[in-house]
């Protein structure tokens, strides 16, 4: 069987079931599972519907929600098509991290809609995972999701990719001896992951960090149109460089692509500063091929696993879950984010650190138990946990 | 511990899970069934649409949708504590008939956004069953959704009621050997299940119905404002019956009661003709007590489960889902319904066939696949499956 068909076979009829947690196989179970017995279970959470934590499905389960627009690097392929992605993030969650999570593909692009049909949809949920949504629709929406609802909404696209490459970035310059204040970041593609990446990385402490897009450098001098461009610019910059990303990586110690294939030159890297980090995170083709960067780069991080240091979402959406549903977070603010991307880089043992390993294997078991109590101390630090206990050994 | 004690315990964190089809233990694994392996799924269906019934979960899986407005007895608790009895209908639809459904509990009673966001829903299902919603949005929210959606609409407290009541009458009068056609039949209580249960009727050669409410007969010399007993007055009441539940039952032969506990008199039944079949299905105190009935009926039915022939829904929904999911159906015509009412009436064996047993038990694994078959059939010969095949050997 060729890897094509082995592909389409493990596909067939979808990748997930459900299944019952305690069988039904006699009237006596029927009477307790369903009417009459129910009515007491309904009656319990309509006297307090905190209670729905306790019994019913809202407790490990979350919503994989997308509505079709910026599926992979495919692009606006519809709902039907996007339901294989959602499906293996769902499969993926429970893999990982033991959280049952419904795919669920819309058949509307309207902002206003979707943020309608979620908002519906939230009693049933512990929490949303917004996946595949298109900028700048995304930020609104998960925005205006997070203000109205009390579950956290995470649009993984955004904040998993920053969180992982804020862990890489920390490993690498542990690996290098330099202090993330101290710094000169570009990060070159300025859509919705981007600018999640460079916001997490100011929230580290990086200062002197510039955006770069199509137009060149992002920066006061110039009027935006995209309101996230526009608060971007205030942000970031310190020293109002302007041109393009040949003219900004000149001194630059990291380099953070999340734009397009073979947009960095190797005479673009030899410009970097010593001991040059760069994540080249185009997929399937990065920003520069990883062996014509390696004279002149120290650490070389992609989003493929068949180079060392693969910034893998993986890494990160299960746990953060995982986290947030065992202590009942009512959202993912900063603080746990940052949490979560440390924990991830503690996972690689200091021992084991180098150039070639700073991001953990995503199998390796520590990392979801550490991001886990990571984000729900910070939960519970922050005051938006419901529960200042861990429910449940896991 | 106590029987409440045990429906507590058992609904703890809620009843059903997910689980994943092919576990993903390797990064080979995770490259097939995630990126970039499942792009090629995405694709597919990109390019046929269709192909979303072969490779996604919407093959197998089912919605459970309410929005908590009339749940069980209990009337709107809302949709946190609905929760359960949607998730009980989850699991048995997978205890059943193998079909995968998701509950899902919607926080708004707006008409028109609950059609919206069941439409934005759909791409994700292979069929929505719609639950515990109050008449009469009910009868709107199916017939909308119905038209614009191409999968199967289905709300149970209507149909899957009428379903399981016709297949119960049609065994009751081979009991008495009296013929549909001749028959005289009272239905009690004109809400949604009442009127679904007497059109039904019609459907299957009932000519001499007439519905009951508070007021008095449905006849077409009053002028009603609810559009659905406007209607049901020029389908019903051939001879322009007047008056109470007590003047309408002399001499009729079949009472079907979906109204309140104790509303039929032991002088009521009396009247009736000889043979008279009573289907006092007010829960959990039927319209009279079956010992009280007793002298003066043949066939007595109720909705307990601590008397014989006992009506329940989960003789038809996952068998009838079973069904439509198998032949890709695009929805649950009058032709299929009736079907699945005479599959579940000889489900009963004729040689067992008796005043105390007319209705099977629901774990006689022979309901469900009669049920499939006959869906099935009933759907492909009024030209509304996908697949003139059953797809799957079950």
């Amino acid at each position: 069987m060729s890897n094509l068909e082995e592909i389409m076979r493990l596909h067939q009829g979808g990748k997930l079931e459900t299944t019952l947690k305690h069988p039904i196989e006699t009237m006596e179970d029927l009477a307790k599972v369903y009417t009459p017995g129910v009515a007491k279970v309904c009656q319990a959470i309509a006297s307090d519907e905190e209670k729905a934590y306790e019994l019913t499905i809202k407790k490990n389960t979350v919503a994989v929600i997308s509505d079709g627009t910026a599926v992979l690097g495919l692009g606006d392929i519809g709902p039907r098509a996007a339901m294989p992605v959602m499906e293996g993030k769902a499969a993926l969650f429970k893999q990982f991290a033991d959280v049952d999570a419904v795919p669920i593909c819309l058949d509307t692009k309207n902002t206003e809609e979707i943020i309608a049909v979620v908002k519906a949809l939230a009693p049933t949920f512990g929490g949303i995972n917004l996946e595949d949504i298109s900028s700048p629709r995304c930020f609104e929406i998960e925005r205006r999701l997070q203000e109205e609802l009390d579950i956290p909404v995470f649009h993984d696209d955004q904040h998993g990719t920053a969180i992982v490459v804020l862990a890489g970035v920390l490993n690498a310059l542990k690996v290098v001896n330099k202090d993330i204040r101290d710094v000169k970041i570009v990060v070159n593609g300025c859509g919705a992951a981007g600018i999640s990446v460079a916001k997490m990385l100011l929230n580290a402490g990086a200062v002197n960090l510039i955006g770069v897009d199509r137009d060149g450098a992002i920066n006061r001098s110039n009027v935006y149109e995209k309101p996230h461009w526009a608060e971007f610019a205030q942000l970031s910059n310190p020293n109002q460089e302007e041109g393009s990303l040949s003219d900004c990586i000149k001194g630059a110690d990291v380099f953070i692509g999340v734009s397009a294939p073979n947009v960095l030159k190797v005479e673009d890297v030899r410009n970097m500063a010593k001991d040059a980090i760069v994540f080249a995170m185009a997929n399937p083709t990065p920003e520069i091929d990883p062996e014509l960067a390696a004279p002149y780069v120290k650490v070389m991080a992609t989003g493929r696993s068949d180079y060392p240091n693969q910034i893998n979402n993986v890494l990160c959406f299960p746990g953060i879950f995982r986290g947030a549903l065992d202590c009942g977070a009512r959202e993912i603010n900063d603080a746990m984010k940052l949490a979560v991307a440390e924990a991830i880089a503690a996972a690689v043992d200091p021992a084991e650190l180098s150039e070639h390993f700073i991001i953990p294997n995503p199998f390796d078991k520590r990392v979801v138990e550490n991001i886990r109590i990571a984000v729900a101390e910070a939960a519970i630090r922050t005051g938006v946990a419901r529960t200042s206990q861990l429910i449940g050994v896991r």
